[in-house]
């Protein structure tokens, strides 16, 4: 892919879709097995959806990112993205919340946590080496505008084998809890 | 500069004021020495402003930015930022028209050049190796929230001597006119 010429994309910065997108991803809970603490298996409702601008995979290139996250908990737990590193671990992202309200669970592989409260007109620095998880607490959809260098590459593997640092419930009185996992097993 | 903790930044994505900079840059008139086609000398006036937060100037970390541009013009021609290409020459740009009506002049040292337009939620991606200016061509200020690889480095000097490719005029019934120049006189 070479080089492209300026482009323009027209996102509502209200509801967050994005027009000209080359990418649209979607994630149902069946598309998730494991994250979540526990999976009915009657039901299989969408929990997110991502669209993207093409660019080269290049370093100095940058790749825009909407996605939406819909609001809904699995038993009791918030709906929330799978979470990743970048799989070049000088690449950092940041994090736009144009509407809806949530938490981005942080971590390092050296055992770093972080967790930051997401709202409109919220950024999100998440620097080099530090995994990020987006949970919508909200009960409107949770929409944000990435941006990562798009050479950054995605692991996956890590937070699918040893999840992360923190669970995000449905607390008393509908107060969204951080809950930290006292050992590995989620 | 160590690499930084996660942080959160508020954008105000109306008025486009970010909370929380560590840089704040403005630029009159004065400032801007042989830019504009005339310079009254008795006036200056603040053309535009930027924020910005902080990151290692490292390949991966991507700095924010948010610039106001003041609405107005200067005999005829609406303000407008300097202008620069990256020095480094792999890195790109994207800006989000967080409010305001604008123009973004682009070109590269090759002499392709382009122009997009800017308004509330279009988001231009300035690829490797192309200039960027904005103007203001509205009667609000022009809020961009730009993101661009720590790395980038400035390029201010060949845009100062050579001038862009148009230049954007108050033309008749107020609408904006992208003016090509003949020559390299500007």
């Amino acid at each position: 892919m070479s080089n492209p010429k300026p482009f323009a994309t027209r996102i509502d910065l209200r509801s967050g879709l994005m027009s000209g997108y080359e990418r649209h991803t979607l994630r149902r809970l069946s598309d998730m097995p494991g994250y979540f603490h526990a999976s009915p298996a009657d039901e299989d409702p969408l929990i997110y959806e991502y669209f993207e601008r093409d660019v080269p995979p290049e370093d100095g290139q940058i790749v825009q990112n909407v996605s939406i996250l819909h609001p809904g908990a699995i038993d009791g737990e918030y709906h929330m993205t799978k979470g990743h590193y970048h799989a070049n671990r000088r690449c950092s992202e940041v994090y736009l919340c144009l509407s809806g309200r949530g938490v981005l669970l942080m971590q390092t592989r050296d055992g770093e946590t972080g967790a930051l409260e997401l709202e409109r007109g919220i950024s999100v620095y998440v620097p080099p080496g530090w995994a990020h998880r987006s949970v919508n607490t909200g009960d409107q959809p949770l929409m944000l505008f990435a941006l990562y260098p798009a050479d950054s590459g995605h692991d996956y593997a890590a937070i699918a084998e040893q999840g992360f640092w923190a669970r995000v419930i449905q607390g008393a009185e509908g107060h969204p809890l951080v809950v930290p996992r006292r050992d590995g097993s989620g």
